[in-house]
């Protein structure tokens, strides 16, 4: 399923492909001047047929002509050159290839499409990987191997994230400010338009790779789902986290991703479900990424959502506030004894209730603000702690890192520092927070998001990756009557419903159902009930039935004179909140649900929650509480809450269904399924499924 | 309306009083040497009855006996003792005090209300002003008054930029940012508890102030409603936007700004709408309020909303794209002839349209670069250019400002550059983006916010701030039978209706109507209609109405035997979207007008859109175009587009109705407006108010 990066990555002996003083822009001499400044951590050798010797080091006009075997070449040749410098190469046993150039098949070039053909068949082939094209190169920093033109490279610190970007344009960039910020790497490579390694590949092998524990990307397209997943699932049980931006979420910025690298678009709904089911945690931006990167660092998962915050602000307390609400935070309630003890420290008049604002008197006491934090993150209450903090910009600056890490000490919670507004960050600044021991994230909402997606990892960590069953490869019944009785097997149960002939059949009908019921008449000339007066709802007793069924009658026959009358249908009114919930098929990611409300208006508003399967409970309750819409399942303006257990239990059941029998299933979907009160169950009004095609 | 902070911001001669070597935890001492270092821009005295001499200064015991009439006096005593200094103070000529302790009846301490009062009341008696209590103190940079506690404000440089905090703990570190990004200060006031100087009264005063050009403030509450609206109308007549970070959008943040400022908290859905008339922009984070004070610098407001993009990286182009989807940005169209002249420049196979990737060729070629966002500015589709950029750290990096200071030299459209990913802003960096004459706003999703709040307050200027009109004085009749016709006299119609006294009447009142109708029976007996059976709907013809009529009596009689039957209402039948849409006085702004969407499921996701009156038509489709739900306003899912400029001028008549008798109404409310399809109209099928009582 992978192809290996190892050779690419680790390679022995490299040959840049394409040697001159002014090849590339002058990209050659920069990648040789960078092998250098790394004491050239792998053999190096210069390609090119027209010289003879370069800086120092014989020239050799090929891959054959170099006394050794060559694990890597970095090609700085023009596109239409890369297909034969491989050939020739492979030739003489190289086994990996960097190929910065573009023009491989982008856009609607044909030469370029026959080119990325020709490579892809090589390295079907031969075993060859290739990074690239168009992409700007990688790096590995523990060994000092920088395949980057440009020597900006050499500021970054090694160190154990692992960083994939098929945005070339953006990774130093992003890599030069995360370095900043104070994280380092292990392996980083600009992917480009991915014609064979790919995200996956790259990230299995950062999976194995024991100098990485997280894994960051920024993503344009998903070109392997299938492998993708796997590599996700393997970072997920080797406890490696993976952080990423993905492009496209709009239209727009689709199209434009797609374009640009050639990938296939995925659905960006089925992604996202994807990366929840497999603990993939989803960065807005790229510096909110950097920021959760500094959070996953500290590799405490929490055991659970509830954040407790100390500082000594009241502006930073109400603004912490506001972005939990918008965020779905859960702040912390603190025992009464550690909120007695916190309020022996903090200001008169301040309340020691989590979040905690101080006062300003402690600021000058910040041993009396560290112990503090620490009776706070010791409380049982408490799963996560904040605390409000400054980073120095200056080596004369006499704040005291102990005050943080006194507090990361007493604890094995996840425990941060919060600056209220972005700062430079120094050499000193960034001394400061290696010595405190927990990352200052920049920003209050920054904070809230970083913080989120640490609980999100850690309710992953807890739940695990669920696998989905095999089909079972059973066909189950859905044609008319039997659709009841398979809905029924999954836990989802139909309206109650009786077909009678006759007026007479149908108040006997309406008694054994139970009032109130609706009738609708069955005619071949009253397809279209409503418009005929034929159907009518709420109807309370037998007389109400028999009236009902004669005045339809009556109105049928005075527009159609003549209409067939088969009879009547009886069914139980259903009165609920109206919910949708579907199982589908995703070409790319495979069987997904949906769950939303019900309803044209909710439907404007796009008002849904998306999982792969399965669907277990705590997940489909994890998907309504992620509703905006969901407070209509609690009391809600008079209106009694709503029988979510079983809401819940009906998604699973369709999980389970469609899980069950994807050998026939590509689309199913409940609309609307009536959710009643506590304890009244639901009903699927409407079904409506699409069998696969053979 | 507005209390002089002139004696404040500008007093000749300042008073210590509490002068000490460790006064105020050195407070006092702190303050003398920023007015030393400022070279005393004032004559500056020191109080202290317990010395005579510090600093090689005499010390005067209090106010009367220095040889000098003090403006202002800047107190360092513990809150007990200032009622009494300022009393002395006042005696001796006093004009001004800045307090900085806290104490003053924050939470629930009486001793401290006390103390509140008698200062109140003698800045009533006496028109003493009081910046504070519990502040940080203020700046006046153009002339190096720092009346704060610490060395770090005299790294702030002087600038357009008045700033007011309310929270003083966090208003240094926001300076300090905003002036490593490149902001510079005219005023900046810790404004604190606001005994007596509000936000109200500074605003007003840098107003008027000739170096300030912009107001950006932090806001946990407004104390005085009309005063604030009377300096925001100031401050946007003057062309000096208002920025503000609001503190306490949600329920516990707003419960925390009010306890901790003991300020009357605000519906801040309403505030919005406040700031939203006057052209205030309200700002997400206080890093996003730099970000777009940097880019409202610049003092170039849009003509449209239109934005065009050139960078050279195709992932930051799809970013761009997916944060302005999400925040209802406009992309700007290019002409023929500007996408023909870029694509003369550009990498093969990427495209000229906006936004533009030029590909990686270009950072390479930065005159082009130039030349072309030149012509793309110049393009009559285009109101805004952002431009790909990145600062310089270090001194001697090659990059020329003039690539950018070009653009903007070549247009008087708003014009800025944007970073991928933030970066630390350096001497060399700040000195870059000057002679770039343009802000480097930091992150793709920053840049997007910070232009729409551009656009926003473009806008804002265009429309111009309508004011309320006077009530008319004059009482409409909305009762029973009235209603419809004081409606009508704005606009808004009720859905027909007759009232008939037996079938045959009921049938000659549908035929009046028209087909469909809606009958439902008058009778004491069947006050819930609906259960009784007593309504029908959508009845189609004149048997269908007699049947309807005949069926609803028996059955009402076959209940309640004997009941009395008065006669039956036939009502036109209306169908369309359900729209809540309502005019409501809030106790501090005045009167607002809400508009959503009906029905329960809207209701509880909360898609309102909220604008003080009176609203006019571009107001109400702009309100329309905010909720999240408006495509259901379009053709959506086979139903046909709606009637949205009958909804638009029913909007319109309610704000006139409203507006014109405040008089006599609190609360005006038509929920369901039934909208109909195109050329239909609109139908107020429920009408609701509360008069005010006299």
């Amino acid at each position: 399923m992978f192809h290996s990066a190892e050779p690419f990555f680790r390679p022995r002996t490299v040959a840049i492909v394409g040697a001159s003083e002014t090849g590339g822009g002058g990209w050659a001499k920069a990648i040789y001047q960078n092998l250098e400044y790394g004491d050239f951590p792998a053999r190096t050798y210069l390609i090119n047929p027209k010289r003879d010797e370069l800086w120092g080091n014989k020239v050799y006009p090929d891959f054959k002509s170099i006394p050794d075997e060559i694990d890597l070449a970095l090609t700085i040749v023009p596109a239409q050159y890369v297909p034969g410098v491989l050939e020739e190469g492979v030739s003489a046993g190289l086994k990996a290839a960097l190929i910065y150039a573009a023009r491989f098949g982008e856009g609607n070039d044909p030469e370029g499409k026959k080119r990325a053909d020709a490579i892809k068949l090589l390295c079907d082939e031969t075993g060859l990987v290739v990074c690239g094209p168009n992409c700007m190169g990688a790096l590995s920093l523990h060994n000092k191997q920088l395949f980057y033109p440009a020597t900006r490279v050499r500021s970054l610190s090694a160190g154990d994230t692992g960083v994939i970007f098929q945005s070339g344009g953006t990774f130093m960039f992003w890599l030069e400010r995360a370095s900043v910020r104070g994280l380092g790497f292990s392996f980083a490579v600009s992917s480009g338009n991915e014609l064979n390694l790919d995200l996956a590949d790259y990230i299995n092998f950062l999976v194995d790779d024991p100098t990485t524990k997280m894994i960051v990307c920024m993503v344009e397209g998903i070109r392997r789902p299938l492998a993708f997943k796997e590599a996700a699932r393997r970072a997920f049980e080797a406890e490696k986290p993976i952080l990423m931006v993905k492009v496209g979420r709009s239209a727009a910025g689709k199209e434009a991703a797609q374009s640009h690298t050639g990938a296939l678009a995925s659905d960006d709904l089925v992604l996202r479900a994807v990366c929840k089911q497999y603990g993939v945690t989803c960065c807005y931006s790229l510096d909110e990424m950097i920021e959760a990167a500094l959070v996953f660092k500290e590799r405490r998962w929490p055991k659970g959502p509830r954040i407790a915050m100390a500082g000594y602000s009241g502006g930073g307390k109400g603004l912490f506030l506001d972005y939990a609400e918008d965020e779905g935070a859960v702040m912390a309630t603190l025992s009464e004894e550690t909120v007695a003890a916190c309020e022996t420290e903090i200001d008169e008049g301040l309340s020691g209730q989590n979040p905690i604002d101080c006062g300003a008197g402690i600021a000058f006491r910040q041993k009396a603000f560290s112990w503090l934090c620490q009776q706070v993150v010791a409380d049982e209450g408490v799963d996560i702690m904040a605390i409000q903090g400054q980073l120095p910009t200056r080596d004369d600056d006499p704040a005291n890192p102990i005050i943080f890490s006194d507090v990361f000490d007493a604890t094995d919670k996840p425990t941060i520092a919060y600056t209220r507004v972005s700062q430079n960050v120094s050499d000193a600044g960034r001394r400061f927070q290696e010595a405190s021991k927990m990352p200052f994230v920049q920003g209050l909402d920054s904070t809230i998001k970083a913080l989120q997606h640490l609980v999100q990892y850690g309710a992953a960590r807890d739940r695990g990756i669920e696998t989905l069953p095999g089909s079972s490869g059973d066909i189950v019944s859905l044609e008319g009557d039997r659709l009841g009785r398979t809905l029924g097997e999954f836990g989802l149960a139909l309206p109650k419903s009786i077909t009678a002939s006759d007026v007479a059949g149908a108040v006997t009908g309406a008694e054994k159902i139970g009032f109130p019921v609706a009738l609708k008449i069955l005619s071949p000339e009253a397809s279209h009930k409503t418009e005929v007066g034929g159907v009518s709802l709420n109807l309370k007793d037998p007389d109400g039935v028999k009236l009902a069924a004669q005045t339809m009658t009556a109105n049928l026959l005075a527009r159609s004179p003549g209409a067939q009358v088969q009879g009547f249908l009886v069914q139980e009114m259903v009165d609920g909140l109206e919910v949708i919930i579907g199982a589908r098929e995703d070409s790319q990611f495979g069987p997904f649900m949906v769950v939303g409300f019900g309803g044209v208006t909710v439907e404007a508003t796009q008002d849904v929650s998306l999982r792969m399967l399965p669907v277990d409970k705590d997940t489909a309750r994890e998907m309504l509480d992620e509703l905006r819409g969901k407070k209509l399942l609690d009391e809600f303006r008079g209106r009694s809450a709503r029988d979510v257990e079983a809401l819940v239990k009906a998604i699973c059941g369709l999980s389970d269904l469609f899980a069950s029998h994807r050998n026939q299933l590509v689309d199913f979907e409940i609309n609307p399924l009536m959710v009643g009160a506590e304890g009244e169950g639901v009903k699927a009004v409407d079904v409506r499924f699409v069998e696969r095609e053979e």
